[in-house]
């Protein structure tokens, strides 16, 4: 026998539970405290994904228990209220590894391979030998079913025992309706810390408020994050590949495997964004007659179709024009309660969210949305903390090889405030930044799905939305910088000007002259400041915006306040009327102000919760500078409209209001005559509370 | 139906292939350009390690061809001349995911996993629609196979085409004895820099020295890398599983698929490192009868053995003491390839590598190698360069998330010169670190085999290796800067003193006075200067060590010198004599050194090539410090004979030379009494050599 044959002899076919086995790392099972956050998230993640397609609200409870504190052995226990599994199920899900429902759906859900939990089963058996202790009721069956299942690795096959049916009841001996239990035995490590069982299930309350979860760890101690909402997230419905997205490998097998008798029929009913009208075109653009047979089509035709497609083959010189794929595949955490989460997470002073508008990469929707939080009491002098979130799930390890990190690296901190060696790389100060992906297709660089693989379009998208953020702290920086220096100007006037004055009039005997006017000269700014907080009575937002008018001249001017309208705050007590100039916009024209003069605006928002809005952004239109507001660039209504008008296409209703009011508002104008003769202007009472305690 | 049903009727098993079809990202096929570099990879890992097995010295080809720019259509063709694969395995290897040799096999290879070049086949027929054709010719058979192969990706199946058999010529019209030959179209994109094939290729060259590697680019250009060494790389052996590293769901599972008849047998012929004793040690610590048949063993006593097994059962308090598995199955790259490697690679000043004795985790033999290089042409403002690799494959992506990395970044490199902002994290200045694992079961975070997974020990292994090479740079930059001053000093010394002795003479109408004696007296230091180049004509490496006394008194030393004699450098041109006092240490027993004299040592190292020896650590035995020497530290003697003898008893030869002679060189002293009346002592003319220019 030659060499060649000598080692080919000892080649032979692995099954994929043989090779997972030994490849348990992908898995997420490398060291001894991560695998136990593995299988914690592996069942939560099927709990949600289960309640979330059954419209349930899910209510979920983790029990951890060191069975062996010497030999590492842990006892995980997680309930839910799902809709169950029936009993000829349970096996192949717990005990099969790629089987599951939600490999072939194009739809954003957190599990995706029907790899996960059999995962959990196979590294219990592998560290302790026990099986996993299943338990499942399902509403149209009087008891629960349980079986013990493990896994033949040779076969990638269930094996079970002790299986029967038992009635469940829950600890007030009421009949559990409808759930799942796990009980299974691992060898793990319980720790606490940023990379925790605690950390990853706070995570995940902040992302899915609509669960209720309880968590009782080894020690006993109960953590309970309850339901915030009782809304559930948006739907999301499968759809069908789209075309843009397509290999060609797929294509061939899709025209192999299709049972259509026609080639129109075909492509409307197997693609996204085809209609009637685009399917001939694509026919025509690759010169195949419509009334074929999908099945016939030679490979080259295939490849033309393909061409065709991706618009590489034209009608006319143009590609043929295809829809968008719909994107209510997919359900975004949304910009409310990212903030929410995060102002609840971490205590800050300055938070910034963004939801950007769906996109498709490779004939996959997705969409990025990001939050930074800023200062507070996190620390000046250390990397920002990075918060990465795919399909509403917590990632918690891998953050240096992950794109969401990349895409943070990718930016240049230094040009909006934060210290960043060599302009990449990781920002340092008192910040935390939250990147979250939803997509129907997330990439991940591995079965563990902790980091997200690199993809050019995706890291773009990401990066874009981020330097928004940036912005948007550049701005706050500088808003505060300059209410600080102005701060700093108004107090050494009030300190110093009186005190020269008082010596001066001693010295030269005669009386204190009155500053008041001189003051407001030497100022020279109208000043707004602006104060959102919670009323406990009224369970409202109170919004207060002062105006300091501390020039010599009259003025005049249109204030414009954010308010979170899409989220369904209502303005209440808004004794100051005015109207809405956007969704989310509202205006308020306002009395002249004289020199010295101040001017109180005061609102509330109704509808919201504690947390929910803790900064409003204010503007004006007027011709002198108002310090603490920003100017209206009238190009960012329209880009608000702009946002609206593409929302609405892309099928996400956000707005539960009314239409927009097209009515314009009467640009102001400031009383330019000086028809004030140097009036006596007394500093306003309020000062101490313009820059909060004064001096 | 229940909602439970409705959603359970949704679920199905995934083939193998269609798991990796849709997340070929899993396997490398990201971006366009990775996808080349995967295909390249897994094609050349496959040819090297058939190669090493088949104990052939290697030839590859690759040649990248551009089929269609404007669609990034290319063709990847390539030829080794390893030992080929019957006609019949051809479509199994290629066809086939999880399909291979090495996948139980516990040994360094490349490749463990049978999905590498599998996974090019489906890349390629996804993305274009072609098969792969492969060309394979063994030596047993007078004709070479053909055939074109693709992927049932619902089966994991191959399917195959146009098979026939062809002679098979090369360029010249000689048969072809055996080899293999693979030609692939695949949508990919290729470009240059660091993450290039190129770059891979180069960096593989560098680490397999046996292989000749010639690829030819898309412009057609030819880049060669010679084979550097006829020696292949040592053999490596597969081993039996050691208890320590086995889980109880395998051992389970090997009882239950044992048919020894008695545990004895069982024990010694499926583990490595149970001797006939600690077999029946461990049956009685297991309180297991010797006689009984592994089939028959109840779970308890599974459980109970692996207990024994892992020191947790004992034999009168004393855990059963096994043998560490053997390290045959590791071939380390050994420090002077790396040395040479990283020279050849980065023009640089220092240098400095380190092989790490074997060691085992979780029951795994590893080994791990490192390599700095300092200075030079790098930059010394940026983050240091990191080299990885793995069982003699470079990693290229996904440097963040890998363990390597984090070991590096895991250092305090402040403490041995390197900028490091927070004392963590990769460090910064003009240094580039390599960092090689070689293990029996390298742990990946993916099927893409490019970053390492987390892993404790290895982990610490890499980061005491790291850190001792720390330490070494530490030694070098502190040599650095006392030469720095001393010289400064000199300079000083030598420019000033003549000129103040001039003025003054000048003014007082006096003769200069001489100054060497005073010059001498105020440098008060012995210093060495080591010159290491290389003798285009002689083919040496020529050592040159100066030995400066400006001191007062008469001074002896012994000086010791290091060599490369494991790898075969043999001391030639040594006039000066001397004696061996550990491998690859030398020692000269010098003359007495007069105040103001000087003493050069010249040798020259044969048996090397050029880059291979860039410098030589010097030490001395003497009561007054060497600048620019170390003072011997007898303990360092000791440590390298330990080496040595623990690599012996790894099984590992390194040393081709004869044993260590134990005579003792006579401890030399100074010459205490001040025997020599201030004499008049010369500025050796040798000063300028001293460093390398001087005034």
């Amino acid at each position: 026998m030659g060499i060649a044959q000598k080692l080919a002899a000892g080649q032979k076919q692995v099954a994929i539970s043989e090779f997972f086995e030994k490849n348990k790392h992908f898995l997420g099972f490398d060291s001894l405290a991560r695998s136990l956050i593995t299988a914690v998230k592996e069942s939560v993640d099927n709990s949600l994904d289960a309640c979330e397609e059954a419209r349930m609200l899910p209510t979920l409870k983790i029990q951890i228990n060191k069975v062996d504190s010497k030999k590492d052995i842990i006892e995980m226990k997680t309930t839910d209220n799902g809709p169950g599994l029936p009993q000829k199920s349970v096996e192949k899900v717990f005990g099969q590894l790629l089987f599951g429902s939600r490999f072939h759906a194009i739809r954003q859900s957190r599990g995706q391979q029907g790899i996960g939990i059999t995962g959990v089963v196979m590294y219990s058996q592998l560290t302790t030998g026990s099986p996993t202790h299943v338990r499942s009721k399902i509403a149209t069956e009087p008891t629960a079913s349980v079986v013990d299942i493990g896994l033949d690795t040779r076969k990638n096959k269930a094996t079970k025992s002790n299986s029967g049916r038992e009635i469940w009841e829950d600890e007030n001996g009421e009949l559990i309706e409808h759930g799942l239990e796990i009980t299974c035995r691992m060898k793990a490590k319980y720790q606490r810390g940023r990379q925790s069982v605690w950390q990853y299930l706070r995570m995940t309350s902040i992302v899915n408020p609509h669960a209720d979860i309880t968590f009782i760890d080894p020690e006993g101690e109960v953590h309970h994050w309850p339901r915030v909402t009782e809304r559930l997230p948006t739907k999301v419905e499968s759809i069908k590949p789209h075309p843009r997205g397509i290999h060609l490998g797929q294509l061939q097998r899709m025209c192999n495997e299709s049972k259509d008798s026609r080639m129109t029929v075909f492509l409307r009913g197997n693609f996204s964004g085809v209609s009637s009208r685009s399917a001939k075109e694509l026919c025509e653009a690759s010169e195949i007659d419509v009334k074929v047979k999908p099945k016939s089509l030679k490979p080259d035709q295939v490849r033309s179709l393909l061409e065709a497609m991706q618009g590489e083959k034209t009608i006319a010189g143009k590609p043929v024009k295809l829809l968008n794929p719909p994107t209510n595949c997919l359900s975004p955490i949304e910009e409310m309660l990212i903030k929410k989460g995060l102002s609840k997470t971490i205590d800050s002073r300055y938070i910034i969210t963004m939801t950007r508008t769906p996109s498709v990469a490779n004939g996959n929707p997705y969409q990025v949305e990001v939050g930074l939080i800023f200062g507070g009491s996190m620390a000046a002098d250390k990397h920002v903390e990075v918060l990465r979130f795919a399909n509403r799930v917590p990632l918690m390890y891998q953050q240096g090889g992950c794109l969401l990190t990349k895409a943070i690296e990718a930016v240049n901190w230094r040009q909006y405030g934060l210290e960043q060696a060599g302009g990449k790389g990781l920002p340092k100060g008192p910040a935390a930044i939250l990147v979250h992906l939803a997509s129907t297709n997330v990439q991940f660089t591995s079965e563990a799905k902790e980091a997200l693989a690199d993809n050019g379009e995706v890291m773009e998208e990401a990066r874009k939305a981020i330097m928004e953020m940036g912005r948007g702290l550049k701005k706050h920086l500088q808003k505060k910088k300059k209410m600080a220096k102005t701060q700093e100007k108004f107090e050494l006037i009030n300190d110093i000007l009186p005190a020269i004055a008082e010596k001066s009039a001693q010295i030269l005997d005669r009386p204190i002259p009155e500053l008041s006017g001189s003051i407001t000269k030497i100022m020279s700014a109208v000043i707004s400041e602006t104060q959102t907080t919670w009323n406990k009575e009224t369970k409202m937002t109170d919004v207060e915006i002062i105006l300091f008018n501390y020039t010599s001249r009259a003025r005049s001017y249109t204030i414009l306040c954010t308010w979170p309208e899409k989220f369904g705050a209502i303005l209440a007590n808004n004794e100051m009327g005015g109207r809405k100039e956007a969704t989310g916009v509202w205006a308020w024209k306002l009395a002249t102000l004289a020199p010295g003069e101040r001017i109180t605006l005061n609102y509330s928002l109704d509808g919201l919760e504690k947390g929910d809005w803790t900064e409003t952004d204010v503007f004006y239109r007027g011709t002198q500078e108002v310090i603490g507001a920003t100017k209206m660039d009238e190009k960012f209504l329209e880009e608000i409209r702009q946002q609206e008008k593409a929302l609405k296409e892309a099928g996400i209703e956000i707005s539960e209001t009314n239409d927009i009011e097209s009515l314009e508002i009467e640009e102001p104008q400031d009383i330019e005559d000086n028809q004030f003769e140097q009036p006596t202007v007394e500093v306003p009472d309020g000062q101490q509370t313009l820059f909060g305690g004064g001096n």
